[in-house]
């Protein structure tokens, strides 16, 4: 099922070089104001053409089809959708017979029979993400005491911003790509959100998250690093103003505890490369060469701080709303 | 809610120190030999007792109350308790004026206005995961052509098993306590399943492993390595016999590709030590010194492998009853 | 799946004969005061031993064996047990051979190949609405503003209760049974409770009373009779205290309008009578007669009041905690 | 939540006069044959035009913006959207101030505090349909070996079909309405489907039907009637063949049985009439007369049976589908 959230859901539809794709959204309160240029701020820190970034450029218009009314939402499902215009889809033919090292090309032909659109990832594609960008707006105006924070902070292992540009100029000239970390911050939560089972914050954060194509793995506060501290070192002491050093991440048994929530995200490097890879060919039987051609980010983590922020918000919106 | 799952749906309830806790499992398939024997084995991988575990020893038998009839599953709602027996609620009064650092006390007591079961952590308690392990027995037959197996890798940040011993007594020494990871592996995972957007393997499994009391993060495959790998060294060219490397552990787009399923899950260092720690009182209105009382696990980690294949488990089964 | 609400959650579970049943309710606010006392006016009320009903007697008394601390709940899952002692199990062994008219035997056996508990209906028997009964005080306690009132307004077609006890008296000396019609009122619902798509209040109502054994139909408001009138005699004007004769039963467009929420619900004769009935045996392959045993009510829809009554309850709350 | 359904759930969105309306359908399996045509006998079965319905004429072809390529469902989530074209919005807006009995004007305000989107009954309006008849084409695709019919069987309480052309021409010059019932039948489900508690059937036949505009009540088999009979005479005594006279409309226990599914669905008259009615004016603070304008069907039931229908196959689809 592709819906998520209890009280604001989420729904996504499209495909990569459908007419078009989008998100309804449903719990969304009447009366909050919104119109379709507030969405542009986000739409743009998604959008390609930054070093390192694809060169396909859509306009990336919302277009409201439902649940806003002379410029309010209505209480009612909220449709937002986008356009696709851009596409080439003569690009993705040969992945059938000899699927992509690391995309979905082989999984998708398992699950869907072989029916499944392969133009540009189909369902698949990170374009989907613009829909969630979309929602992130949203939630973000449900959320709105709420700040959330994303940025990269690591690209192909590397810590120091400086050195991104020639890092990445370097594995473009490739034909390779590069993986990185985003690390998220959300700011003016109120303690007691969240579940002591199955809906703990961190649950429905990493739930979220791992919807983003191409994440790894995922951790809060201290993260991996706390399964080497001792609890004397991990504990994080109250003070008068909470938790000391935060090494919860906000959270603690599964509900915020008041403190910013903080957690990482991990991505891999983008599976399409131009680099010559060997990889099997179901129709000849055998391994044989693959160039991918086609346009791609050569570290699509650098567009991912925006839409990791808006699963935050997604998750955030539903739990202030129970 | 405290529900998980769509087909195979696991329900949990019960307090550290109530008179019983247990499950209720919803769509469980007819006709499955079960009976109470079936559960032993797991629960005594969970049981307290080895170096570096709680002195606290419950019997732990389960009781089918529903669901089974003549030693076979009926269809209908399964339900599994167990006794709580030997409790001693003494040992947490002081926990609402002072909340233990690193404890679910703060949170609680916001989310639910002081109105919480205290006793042994209550709801909270790592005691509810023995419903968790009771339902991952039943899981294991629904899916049974899977095997789950998982181990602790790393405590305390150490890797070598040999040297563990002697951390732990350390740490007991001190008052303190470790961290660790523990890795999970399922084989026999027919390619297909998962979806492409919410309920990827990843988002489902971490849903489920974020409800463990203590998880700090979780990486698929190479995890938070990838993010430091060029895509020619992330990939998985795929050779006759599935994924060569299997670095995107087991799925691709949120899809099963055949490989083992493989992650990771870093564990916090048990939050309770007897060491001193200065936290805040908000009865006296400043920090004030806290030995924790009670009886505690050094390693809490080191009982978890049973429940992380638990939760494996339960996703696998909810994932084939689609 | 055997859960029903989704801020106010009911599962149910048990069957007739097995050692216990009951409910988990997730969604529960912290704080309400609840006893084990408070349970007993609701369930004496679906208790046997009136003219007519069945005469097994359970003591019915409930055991809160989680979300409850020192007289308030908790906020974590409540769940709510009965001991299942007064059984003759013997009573239905014919059953599976050849299934009773009017009985869920043969679709037992259909949907559950076989393996479905048959002694006293198992999962389907009416012995599991004390779990509902339960569940309605608990949600009655939730809806403090509502009042909730049902009762039995026609037996067999008889809307004079002074004639139902020769009614009943007739069709026990035949072995027979006879139907009714329960109508049930609820005052003090605020206006704009309900969704207009799926969840109206009529869809969400329905939707629990048809899960109480026996019901054949339901209507709100002028019912079926509206069917039959203009336009100008069913619309509801309005005047400054509301709707006039209040012919939608207190929902317009699926939305509460404060005006009391009115329905009725019909319900079958009991099945099980012990009058000879001809039916298919189907180990000799042929029709042959059928006298049920067993302890039945000749008209269990003089029980069911207290039951709907808590189904409408359960909706409200369900629908108060959006 | 605007949703329906567990695994071939509908979700819908749209306005009466807003720019396209719609739904999105999640669990449809991967290669089906679909394309637009398939959806115009059944969208012209609901079109108004027929004596007794509006003149507002729509076009009312289906867009499929995503989940089908090259004309089969690929299993991602499918989109169909139609133009709202011939829109009058000017006709509604006095019934801010003075809601139209019958009607959920006063009910929507109360509910979204007045930002709901009053043109034509905004989300409200039986337009929205038009999108529960294209989810009932695609369920019908799920469920091909059923066959679903649904027909008027009485107007204005009148059973003679031959008597309605003047029944509704004395209406329609009085300015007035008529209400009247839909029988609908489901010929070639297996036994077994549904389940015991809370997912009966009945519970989700009636769930989805009471989210059809104007309905007031609904009856399973013999329906209000089996309420007035003895169990002798209810109930189906098995033969061969099934049940014998199918007095429980095809379940029992909330089970399919095998013989037919027969329900009848009671509509209420339209409750916008032009005859003038008193009813409060809620600025001025007095009762006042009001004669609606706009265009409506002086019988809208006429135009409702492939709407249950489409209500009947979206609820077998998901039974299939489980």
């Amino acid at each position: 099922m592709n819906s998520f959230g209890t009280h604001f859901r989420v729904s996504i539809f499209g495909e990569s070089h459908g007419p078009q794709l989008g998100v309804v959204l449903d719990g969304v309160p009447a009366g909050l104001p919104l119109c379709e240029e507030d969405f542009l701020e986000d739409i743009a820190r998604r959008a390609p053409g930054a070093p390192g970034t694809t060169p396909r450029k859509e306009s990336d218009l919302p277009h409201l089809l439902s649940g806003v009314y002379e410029g309010h939402t209505t209480g009612a499902p909220l449709t937002i959708v986008f356009d696709n215009a851009n596409t080439r889809s003569g690009d993705y033919s040969q992945f059938a017979a000899q699927p992509r090292p690391g995309h979905a090309d082989y999984t998708a032909n398992a699950k869907f029979d072989g029916f499944q659109d392969p133009r540009g990832g189909g369902h698949f594609s990170g374009r989907l993400t613009i829909g969630i960008v979309a929602a992130g707006v949203v939630a973000k105006k449900i959320a709105a005491a709420a700040r959330f924070s994303a940025r990269v902070i690591s690209i192909g292992g590397c810590t120091e911003p400086e050195r991104w540009p020639e890092l990445l100029a370097a594995v473009q000239q490739e034909g390779d790509s590069l993986g990185g970390i985003v690390e998220c911050r959300v700011e003016g939560l109120r303690p007691g959100l969240g579940e002591p089972f199955w809906d703990s914050v961190e649950a429905l954060v990493s739930h979220a998250v791992f919807s983003i194509p191409g994440v790894r793995g995922i951790e809060f506060g201290d993260g991996f690093a706390a399964s080497a501290m001792k609890g004397s070192e991990h504990n994080d002491t109250f003070t008068a103003e909470g938790p000391a050093k935060n090494g919860a991440g906000g959270v603690n048994g599964g509900i915020t505890n008041g403190a910013p929530l903080v957690f990482r995200v991990a991505f891999k490097p983008t599976s399409t490369i131009r680099k010559e890879q060997l990889t099997y060919n179901f129709t000849s039987g055998r391994q044989e060469s693959l160039c991918a051609k086609g346009r791609h980010d050569a570290c699509f983590c650098l567009r991912c701080p925006v839409i990791v922020e808006a699963m935050a918000a997604i998750v955030t919106a539903d739990l202030l709303l129970r």
